[in-house]
């Protein structure tokens, strides 16, 4: 019997997600989690003088996930609507008899199943951040190396004016590097949950509030002024975040795939024996770009889902939680997968600066209009340059027409009409901005 | 290493889902599917004398999930960015010499995937019917039980007017039976799918359209005219369909959650044992309806994603078709999980009458202000009968204002003040659609 | 003009809509529909005897948008929550005081609004239709013109096999008809609603269910077995046959803005002094593309508002219902824009024979590489061909590669070679593919 | 009045929105955005010598939205994709002769748009935080006035244990809290955008990035260090903040509907006259509720639009920029809306403290089961004192049987017993929490 929500983990999952990300996410590493909340609380109990110290260490022992089996707590759950209720049962009977009373004490489910999910979030961070910084590091390399790479810019599709890749890798720099900004905030921001059956933390009595402090402590959590059952900012704080990620490594992808058409042809990935078909000998898929594309389009739909679910009524929810735990491991999933492959995308990726010099000369000059029309409206006017070079692009190729315009030569000579042609010459700030991107993301790094 | 898209499967999925759906969801049944379309388009082929018939036996013969390591298959999917090109690869070695070349004639990975998937919507419908069968007959059978058990109709969360309880049922069951009738059409129109690399079969020369035939054919599934590889209309019907199940049943679940709060008290879950809370000795939640509309919540991001990811380029897309994977088998996951926990939760309803009839009375009469209003009417006008109601509405209890009142007194006596206060006098059709949907319930069962 | 789906309907709202469609949306057309729906209620009941001929035809004779202030009714709308409730006290106040009595007799507020949202998408469909029939028109054409203009299909991005550019016309001709096919079989089936306070239509007596029919019949409207308020299947295929619309119409525009590539060039949108640039001379923007694009990247997110609004409780629903209107109408509203636009690219799309044949070329005949290894699979088995194939590949440009690869020259002559290479043998069924389509679509247009 | 978010406005839209908030959203204010980004420019070139300052306050003098009509603009906007060139066209057109070559100097239409947008943004949220002050003013008092007001708290839609009316409304303040919080960074941080064609800023050669920095000046927005043309993250940020604050907002309506069920009656909506029924005269409807929990269900899919709008490839994007315009208005729209009836739904509202009491005393003190439980845990034992509860749950009332109870008389006197059934006696934390959240509020607010 299969008991999975997305049931074809081995044959497809691993085209959406990172081993790395994923082994943080498993029902092992949930459980953990689960466990890690449970010896937390009797700790932070135990630190407050509310549970006998040796009940919490005789807890603690008990909380490790190898003792218990995944699949039959997840068979057990479905009595109680959560795996917490079978897990504090069996946990409970591990116990010897003067301990047992002390499990979970004063905590309802969902403070340790919030938690648990918030630890995974934070554990699946680590590496996910990793890959990022792999990310970074690779476009930034990209960014230096191609300075003074000239290229076409396209925009709506249609070749636009000169740029440089190493700008266009900075631009993917920067989203990335924002991207991880946000991620690591929003990993010290989450908070360990803990409010008792209605959000007072009634059975802790008094001490409620310091046995809090002290959970959110030992976790390694940030604490939350009052629980928030209901209240799932923090939530939503975590899906927008990765699904920031999820677009910023789409964006690189997405480049990638366009630059490495057939007909452009100005990056490929690289990884030699990837990206086969089953039926062209000849083919070479970007693989990588494919995927990182594939997951981008999924983050809209669980970002939406998580925003969903998080109009909670009263002080804890039907069904509005419960939709969370999934899409929430569903986005991890794949920010693990893409920010991992962008990462390979980006270090192994071939560019191809004859190619994009050769795109850039494709069309005659074409791409230079702007600034042939710059230095006539010195003369001209502006709408009197727009008028000229108008006429020119009209008898391709550009760069002839220009020369035999007597109305353009009357103002620009052959060395002018050959500068204002050199795209190195219309780059405007590019330099400057991929200089910019690089210090902030040095200065990012060193902090 | 968890190869998996939805990390905590045996901890979190079984809430979520059923297990008679989701075995027709793993790994394995994704891969026989697979095998499946493989042994299908070899014999297809050999139908039609493109391949030795011996060497479509002998695919065939390999063609057995069990035969495959889906993991293995998984990790080196990566390679391919799909699992097909490593299976084709494993089916191919396994064979012998002379039937190597026939494997996969004439396909690509995606007639394989596309057709698997198909395969297994197709064979996971075939539980989810059955439950579909099972929540439409519990509720059939609540409206014929309840036929003059009389509650309040509720709009905007305020008391309106009487209904009966098998009204209600009735609706749950016309909305049920249209998600089955729809998931039956959208699964006797699934097509399968095989157009080569780009979707002109040339691969197998003038007898390809044959072949298609046949290999729809062999998997008893429907043609369609041309390949539609980036043409996805028969993935958003699935889509569609299925959010309009998950619709179905969590209108359901938010009235049986809705009726079930503790003020309200007019159903109960069944089912000794379940629902009980880690905190509170005397909950009984509503477990089933909590899960059904945390799956309702689910399903708008889902079918979000699909119809997000069906804007496909070209001959085959470069992501978007990728994209469709998981959310298509978590959307059956889903629907599994909430048409079976309907089915139990309907079929074990506890009713109580007398609650229904007790919140139907608690205002004092004042949800029958329509009808005596209505007949105030004939004497008053409507609007002088309005504002006589209204009158007597600031007055409470509206009962005793009623009959106080000397304006309402001169042309509704005493017991025509009774009869209007008979919620059973003001039920309108409620019978008659009750019947009709019974009816029509009936005719579908038998055809 | 319109006034469209955003606070700024006049500056942005038409570039996403199609003046014609939007006339059916605006707020007088949402007006005269309401009134529409009260006109037929008056009419019916007197159809059935239940209110006086004379006063349905004074209330009919006051149904008339332009006597109300939509504006006004909008603030007054405030006060009740819905539109309806000003409306039904203006319109009673229009009336001479017998026939005041028989406004909205026995109707609420949702029966008229979601009447009236029926009645505008059906009367929406009309020029929506109209579209509709021009694209599919021109796909046709184009279709029929290019029968034998061969160009690459590409997959992944990258360039694959040989096609037509028939059969790239000719799957948007059968997504197109699919998309016409569903949206005039969910316009024939949207109900007319009437079920008034709770669903029971109590106020009009034994009459009701008569008086429901004649309403839906006076509406040309379907009739629902039982009223619909909290079962929002109608509502749910409406959504879902519009985003299927804008998924067919967005997969066009995607193609064309891809094959207008610059690089690629092989087809450019018509219209001259369409898409010019503020910045630069030369540029010709794929307008209608790029606008078709953006229309379909906002159908998901409404399809799925519509899905999460369809979940609703009880026997009328707090806020479920009111979040549907806007997005039903911007929904309605895009397909318009996207379905005429579609219409107007495909039917001035300049299609490029000459550039498709150069870039079908480009890489030296490595498209037709399956080809080669179909052909040299009969001497060199599968794996031998493959082997053969791709040693060629390494050497480009690859015609010359297999001329002087021995291996390959043992079994293919020169001519045999040529003839290998020549795209024109390597189309399979495309022929009988478009013929297909062009068949489907001539009968339906027919029928 | 205001133009609202779909094809009508007028009927429809104030019903999503409000008019203070709209104000800021119409043609006109995003048309004199336009123009403000235009004069901007011209005035921050002139900063820096790169455009005569005549030229640039003769630039000024043209940007006054009554000048144009945004109609027209519309309807050319159409030509071009977007409706900057026709405005930058008409504008150029009204200037004298020499100050026409100084117009939009070094922009693409993007720069305009994206700047106007963000300044739409940013003067919306001038009256989106008033209501948000307002809204968290009102919850504040209430948390305030109701310190000590216990009522039960709801977990599952079953009541559970007690809390205090205060604690819920702090609750919602600390939602409300957090949104403003979030609202006012994302406001401080939204970035003017100016990067020309293909954001190298070409066309102002060396003086661009200063002209930029004084261009974002003037209008009173951050700074971006590098043009953001694809590389959507600020506006990510800002639908993510809307899309929580619709949360926060919706959370508080949810429960206030809830609340005000006829059978809960715990919290009316005031403001006599609304909520009134067309077809019942008794009824009063929670209409702020409905309307603001109408606008939650709907933020989830406009968040997602916007999301997956964001993967924007190469230099400017074919159609995800266009996607995002009306989705971002209609996000601003809606928690205009939500924001000012949340305000006026708190301000106004009727709380019922005898209403809370009576149903926190209707089950016989079941819901201090937890408390009883508690007591008896020093005795009994954890798993004792459970089952001693849980046997007195089975024989209602469970005060009476707890008191009949032998094996609990053994250790809790009449005295305890009652005291333990004190709902004032299991608050928990409660009320440090509320003072938390109002410390926090107060804090906040002297900032």
């Amino acid at each position: 019997m299969r008991p999975s929500s997305s049931p074809s983990d081995g044959l497809l999952g691993g085209l959406s997600g990172d081993p790395g990300v994923d082994a943080e996410l498993t029902d092992r590493a949930l459980l953990q989690a689960m466990l890690d909340a449970e010896a937390a609380l009797a700790g932070a109990a135990a630190d407050c003088g509310v549970v006998p110290r040796p009940a919490a260490e005789a807890i603690a022992a008990q909380c490790h996930a190898d003792r218990y089996d995944p699949a039959a707590l997840g068979r057990a759950a479905e009595e109680a609507g959560n795996p917490v209720v079978p897990l504090v049962r069996e946990l409970t009977a591990a116990l010897p008899e003067d301990a047992r009373a002390w499990v979970h004490l004063g905590a309802t489910s969902q403070d340790v199943l919030d938690t648990a999910l918030v630890l995974v979030a934070v554990r699946a961070a680590g590496p996910l951040l990793g890959h990022l910084d792999a990310a970074a590091g690779a476009a930034a390399r990209l960014a230096e190396a191609h300075r003074d790479t000239v290229m076409v810019g396209r925009t709506l599709g249609q070749q636009a004016s000169p740029t440089t890749f190493a700008l266009k890798a900075a631009g993917w720099l920067v989203g990335l590097v924002q991207a991880r900004t946000r991620l690591r905030q929003v990993r010290a921001a989450l908070p360990a949950q803990l409010g008792g059956a209605v959000g007072t933390l009634a059975a802790l009595g008094p001490t409620g509030p310091a046995v809090a402090e002290r959970y959110a402590e030992r976790l390694g959590l940030a604490t939350s002024p009052l629980p928030w059952h209901t209240r799932r900012q923090p939530v939503l704080d975590l899906a927008a975040t990765l699904g920031g990620l999820l677009t910023a490594t789409g964006k690189v992808a997405l480049d990638v795939g366009l630059l490495a058409q057939t007909e452009v042809g100005e990056v490929a990935e690289g990884g030699a024996g990837r990206g086969g078909s089953s039926a062209l000998p000849h083919k070479r898929n970007p693989v990588d770009s494919v995927l990182v594309t594939s997951a981008a389009r999924r983050a809209p739909g669980l970002v939406a889902t998580v925003f969903a679910a998080a109009v909670q009524e009263h002080e804890r929810a039907a069904g509005g939680w419960h939709a969370e735990w999934e899409p929430l491991l569903d986005l991890l999933h794949l920010a693990g997968g893409a920010a991992a492959r962008t990462a390979r995308m980006l270090d192994g990726l071939e560019v191809r600066p004859d190619r994009m010099r050769a795109n850039l000369d494709a069309t005659g000059g074409l791409v230079l209009a702007e600034a042939v029309a710059a230095r006539l409206a010195r003369a001209l006017g502006r709408s009197g340059a727009h008028d000229a070079v108008a006429r020119a692009t009209r008898r391709p190729p550009f760069r002839d027409a220009l020369r035999a315009d007597p109305g353009v030569r009357a103002h620009l000579s052959e060395p002018e009409i050959g500068e204002a042609l050199d795209p190195h010459s219309w780059l405007g700030s590019a330099g400057l901005f991929v200089d910019r991107a690089l210090a902030a993301y040095r200065t990012e790094e060193s902090s």
